[in-house]
């Protein structure tokens, strides 16, 4: 698109772009999931953003999925990456004798779908990815880890979240119950949208699928179970006797009696906490914002990880926060408060003569943790304060001749009016202890 | 590939990855560059890895170029990106109204080129980008923020890097008054590689570009010249009376005084820094590991920075860590002391009655800052032990019942066998006080 041969600079439709102020929010997000992941041991991985096709679209038996960003470049079969748990299993699957189990791993980066750009939706996000996978077997220790950490990602965000947990098991044993083991994503795909339908939409569409009005009765019954985690259990040990439902009442009872350990207290047991209908196998957690129906991640328990590539295998239990979409929900509702973000803590208002002082001031407060800057670009020191202001920077320097002879600088606070005369290290200070 | 019904796990060629310690490494360099740009008031920018065709590629005139990963989805002919300043440029023409300026921005992100996969070449690597952008004009102190960041960066990466300096309009200038300044780019690149050829071949190269015998002396002269900045430009204000020439030669001068306010006192002057034929205008600067030839970055002063995208002047100064290819290097050089690189500050041994007290006890100590894990898949105390000491792990924390009858426990440290009986607060202040 040119006119007058400039080119009309754009964005692509459905990527997303923050604003540095936005950005700085964001980044700061992204730093303390990080310093969660590695404060519980977990090591960085950082995969390439382009898989081979064949590796990446394993699962859909090697067909191109119109979702994905597919192209070929010599003779390269190439795709985006559109989770980073394929390219988790390319990874292991390559490197299993080289790696140390349970292989805890995390990784934070952005992945690709080429769906309809809409809202809530987009083209390239970030997922914030932690598994724990296992060599042969690993036990439901890993799942309390898990759901352990998820809970301390929400934490160190300063958020509000209730966990709930379910284990597929029991209701993928109480469809065996009934014979319908056959029907089992069917069910599974109208009981994950419970929180969305009515209960009679539900109803409908399970006896289309083929169950009777007991059973449909059952089963939705089942799936509105909430609360403590023992109690659940307790209640529902004589619902159904069949060894698959019990297995998995057993492992939501081991998880329940771990969470405490791992300092997860606010988790419910919720059995419609499904996760979609594949891949995971037992234990299955999603977040929400506390007192709402806004999911903000989840993760589960996975049979194996390797299956296409490797017959050894891998269980794992894995979390992930939805923190592209978090972050838009967070600005939505003013959580942050962009005015007091600001990349400067302290502009200098300086005067010609005084430009080498006040750059050396900058240098030395910057050594020191403290943002300072010199706006070197406005002619004159009203220019300069002028600045400060419109950008909402909190303080100003004051740095003429009389203060370079003295080394007392006047810092003045733009927010209430009031200025001090202070020394360099009192400005450090003074400014560090106004800090959130 | 397909072997059993398995697909053979490959990464894409040239494309580079970690295995954990190493990317433990990588990742805290980032982390450290990062807090370089955020110390210095630079706010960050995260632009999407896909751009519009036509923007990616306004510099070549639209033209496909091989080294691009390009493709089109729906109605959209889109490349990945393969640097972060066609981006940066893209973002400023945007969103210039909504910006503060002079426009400080760092970004830390992959970059894709298709070129033939090669030592020390990547398909995919790490560009460390940071620039201060004017609207209509920009003072040379910018110059002199950006070189003083430059060195910051290896400061921060404590590693010895020598800045050499020059500024494009001197040789430009000097071109010109030798009525060359057609044959300016043939001329820029012989000297680009001076060292890399000999004085001898870059002499034939230039007459064959038209040059006189004495001409290609004077150059190769002017291009030989390194030294500190001050003395160079007094030494160069008789060479050439061009005003090009002298306008370059005052431009360094500034910016040599200027440097020291930076904290930059390393800098060297070298006339035969070039950076690329076209692009900078002014200023031009490299980083080389201290002794070597080995180039770790640089960057310089350019005119206009959206020149496609808008008839407004905005000139830029920018710097660039390769950080990719530096830590490359740096592990070749065994610059890191991978033994010491752990995600675990300290394994816990525990007895299959204490797991529930040591998970605990894992918890409290990670919330406290110190790394600590439970080998909860090691089925007894001693392979527990073992496999501690398979890792590497320094600090091996004895949990029985009696320890935590007492609540003092058995800290080992597995580099010297030493060990002592302490309370989690004396662990943990220990632990952290042997960290480097």
């Amino acid at each position: 698109m040119e006119q007058n041969n400039l080119i009309i600079p754009r964005k692509l439709k459905g990527f997303w772009e923050l604003m540095p102020k936005e950005q700085i929010l964001f980044s700061s997000l992204l730093q303390k999931l990080e310093k969660v992941f590695q404060d519980n041991c977990f090591v960085p991985l950082d995969t390439p953003v382009l898989e081979y096709s064949d590796a990446l679209l394993a699962k859909s038996g090697g067909e191109t999925d119109k979702q994905v960003f597919r192209f070929e470049k010599g003779d390269a079969d190439m795709c985006m990456r559109y989770d980073l748990t394929v390219p988790l299993a390319r990874f292991v699957a390559m490197h299993k004798n080289e790696l140390n189990f349970p292989f805890k791993r995390y990784q934070i980066g952005k992945v690709y779908r080429g769906e309809r750009p809409q809202k809530g939706r987009f083209r390239e996000f970030y997922q914030c990815d932690a598994d724990i996978i296992g060599d042969g077997e690993l036990s439901v220790v890993a799942d309390a880890e898990c759901v352990g950490l998820f809970n301390k990602c929400f934490k160190a965000l300063d958020l509000d979240v209730e966990i709930r947990i379910s284990n597929r098991k029991i209701l993928a044993g109480f469809i065996e119950s009934l014979n319908k083991t056959a029907k089992n994503a069917n069910i599974l795909i109208v009981l994950d949208k419970l929180d969305k339908i009515s209960p009679q939409t539900a109803k409908a569409e399970l006896q289309e699928i083929g169950l009777t009005d007991i059973e449909c009765d059952k089963i939705l019954n089942l799936a509105e179970k909430r609360g403590k985690i023992a109690e659940i259990v307790q209640n529902l040990r004589d619902f159904c006797s069949n060894t698959v439902f019990q297995t998995g009442l057993d492992e939501l009872e081991t998880l329940g009696g771990l969470l405490e350990n791992f300092g997860c207290e606010n988790a419910v047991c919720a059995l419609n906490i499904i996760r979609g209908h594949d891949y995971y196998t037992g234990t299955v957690f999603e977040g929400f914002l506390s007192g709402t129906q806004i999911a903000v991640g989840g993760g589960g328990r996975f049979e194996n990880l390797c299956s296409f590539f490797s017959k050894e295998k891998m269980p794992g239990v894995g979390m992930s926060v939805g923190i592209t979409r978090l972050f838009d929900i967070l600005m939505e509702q003013n959580y942050f408060d962009l005015t007091r973000t600001n990349e400067i803590d302290v502009a200098i208002a300086n005067f010609d003569e005084t430009l080498a002082e006040s750059l050396k001031i900058a240098t030395n407060l910057r050594e020191n943790g403290v943002k300072a800057d010199v706006f070197y670009e406005c002619k004159s020191f009203k220019a300069k304060l002028k600045e400060a202001n419109r950008r909402g920077i909190k303080f100003v320097l004051i740095v003429g001749e009389d203060e370079i002879q003295s080394q007392r600088f006047t810092l003045k606070d733009m927010e209430n009016g009031t200025q001090e005369q202070l020394s360099l290290s009192e400005i450090v200070q003074k400014i560090k202890s106004t800090r959130m």
